[in-house]
């Protein structure tokens, strides 16, 4: 599993005294190749932290030979002594990690608080300790060392014929798309070059990253990378191997859902006959972000009265006497108007499915949320990040 | 105060039994005239509840003489039947108010649950006893009448040489730009024509009901009624009179945020050096929305670094570099990076000020909104709307 499932890949997770707590904080991932191709998405956010700013040129090259992670410390809004704690980290691992490494190849992720500067004293020793303890089996260990309020790690694989996909992703608040609060390192051994690892991470992180909306805040970290080592010798079709990327960030991308911070509820909320793509997207994420709609669904109160409400502000073409909504497959509202019987509705479960029927095409989208609950409130007000 | 301040108006607020637990329920506003000028604006949400469909026509004419006013059902998403029901609620003040009033000039606004046809058997018997109830001093009545989960009534008052505006506001619940979940009626005694109110009226709304946003989500029937009698006989000068509108607005907007569902902060966001009103305004709605933000204030939590990153995911024209937050005074965020001690800030009281330099310009705006708390969560969460 992790990001040591496909060969050519070795991982460790080790506590460097970032977080003081004394839990792990630190991870290292390394492509031993044969092949060093890599490709990576980042946040949106336009204020970007220091490692997204470091990351987003690394990658530009299309190789990356290693990537150093840190919880504990987002290294946001740090201005520019940021910019060099995350450049020095990167020449550190370089110098470690011997002759095929330079600073330049190597990536640099961090998540925490925004707004305070790395203990470097104590970063810096980490990577060095990290470096010693790579191994073919260290991806568990990475996945723990990056999680800050996750309260389980995450990772996931997918196999195709002789060549793996596997990644590991941390990420349980300020998940919004573009992306969630999240860092993610994604590796396979398929002989891959850049721009195709390029073009399948985007195909999949549009359709399940950028679809999940935990809490409608949008992230200053957000990274994720995709490693090729090449070490299986197999190229495969372009399609299959989008298929396994897509695969391995839809199963993260719930993983993240399903740990959000304080939620009780994961929404699975599904904008059908939808006039285009965006249309549904723009629905299915404001339906995602009332307030007032996830406080019913903790409530477990079947309110679709809140979900219409939601879709009237967006631009989307529909007629709103011709909307339909269900909600754990009852169609509560019926052409604008009350539909069957909500006693009817069974909302137990953890996971709560809505429809939005537009009832203008034939497009559809699926957008994954959580409910708003008072444990939410009371870990963010407590919490500084 | 209230709707009674000005002459020319009588009201009444009774309980026609629509609230199961007997509280009042409907009011009952009347022009006397001699003018009968009238402007409304009406929820932007495409979702629109029957009377806001209805008291969009009416408007539409220009004068109005009366308005029923029923909290204990919404109206909203009940079909052709609801938007029947709304007619002939017009049609029985009509009828009982006598041969002066037509329905086609009677306004009606209702507020509460979505998705439920009103109870008409108690409804239109409530229109004939508030009819026999209407008094000069009836203005305090009427705003009790139209409370849902709001806690206090709200009314305000501002006086022109000879002339005076007074209002009513309800509204606790799903308060945002474009408009806030409430009910608004607005009287006056100067001789204004219903274009000048209108005017005025706009005016009015943009700066104050458009510019709170409490929980970022929009309601389906949000009206704001401005009435002239022409009662003092005088006919102000418009920005004389559009002043004390605003006056009058801006003073109902600020109750409606200090008791806004289970709030404790009332978060006063001031965005400055902006390149345009436009981007003051987008800025100042993304940081009021940004629930980790307004969970962090609920907390006493100075966290700077989530305005940055609510500031980050706008199109408004800034550097992040330059960027400078304050929070009650103390600017704990500089260029970008860190500020003043954030243990300087003092945020004991419930009131609390984050200012946003963009150094982009000199334009500014200054958005309302709540913090977001286990309260407003449980209210929401229990309370079907």
């Amino acid at each position: 599993m992790s990001v040591t499932a496909a060969r050519g890949f070795t991982a460790a997770g080790i506590a460097a005294g970032i977080k003081e707590n004394g839990n792990p904080d630190l991870a290292l991932v390394v492509n031993t190749g044969p092949r060093r191709a890599a490709a990576g998405v980042f946040t949106s956010n336009r204020v970007k932290a220091a490692p997204v700013l470091w990351s987003e040129q690394v990658v530009r090259g299309g190789a990356v030979t290693a990537v150093v992670l840190n919880s504990g410390g987002a290294n946001a809004c740090t201005g520019p002594r940021g910019f060099q704690d995350t450049h020095a980290t990167a020449e550190k691992a370089a110098q470690v990690l011997g002759a095929e490494h330079s600073a330049g190849e190597i990536a640099v992720a961090s998540t925490g608080l925004i707004g305070l500067l790395l203990p470097m004293d104590k970063l810096l020793p980490g990577v060095e300790k990290a470096a010693a303890e790579l191994s073919e089996h260290g991806g568990e260990k990475a996945a723990i060392a990056i999680k800050t309020t996750d309260t389980v790690h995450k990772t996931a694989v997918a196999q195709g014929p002789g060549w793996t996909v596997g990644g590991m992703a941390k990420g349980a608040g300020m998940l919004a798309p573009g992306l969630a609060t999240m860092l993610v390192v994604l590796t396979t051994d398929a002989d891959v070059e850049a721009p195709a690892l390029d073009k399948a991470l985007r195909e999949a992180t549009r359709l399940t990253f950028d679809r999940i909306d935990s809490d409608g805040c949008m992230s200053t970290n957000d990274t994720v990378l995709l490693l090729a080592s090449g070490a299986s010798g197999i190229a495969p079709e372009h399609g299959e191997f989008a298929d396994a990327v897509r695969a391995v960030c839809g199963d993260l991308a719930r993983q993240l859902i399903g740990d959000a911070e304080g939620a009780s509820k994961d929404i699975r909320i599904e904008v059908v006959n939808a006039a285009s793509e965006d249309d549904a997207v723009e629905v299915g994420r404001s339906i995602a972000r009332n307030n007032l709609l996830k406080c019913a669904i903790h409530g477990e109160d079947p309110n679709w009265g809140r979900v219409l409400s939601a879709i009237g502000t967006t631009s989307a073409a529909f007629e709103p006497d011709r909307l339909n909504v269900a909600i754990n497959g009852v169609w509560v509202c019926r052409n604008g108007s009350v539909g069957e019987d909500r006693d009817l509705v069974d909302m137990r479960f953890r996971e709560v499915a809505i429809t939005a029927d537009l009832a203008a095409g034939t497009e559809s989208a699926v957008i994954w949320a959580n409910d708003l609950t008072a444990d939410y409130v009371h870990e963010n007000s407590a919490y500084s990040s």
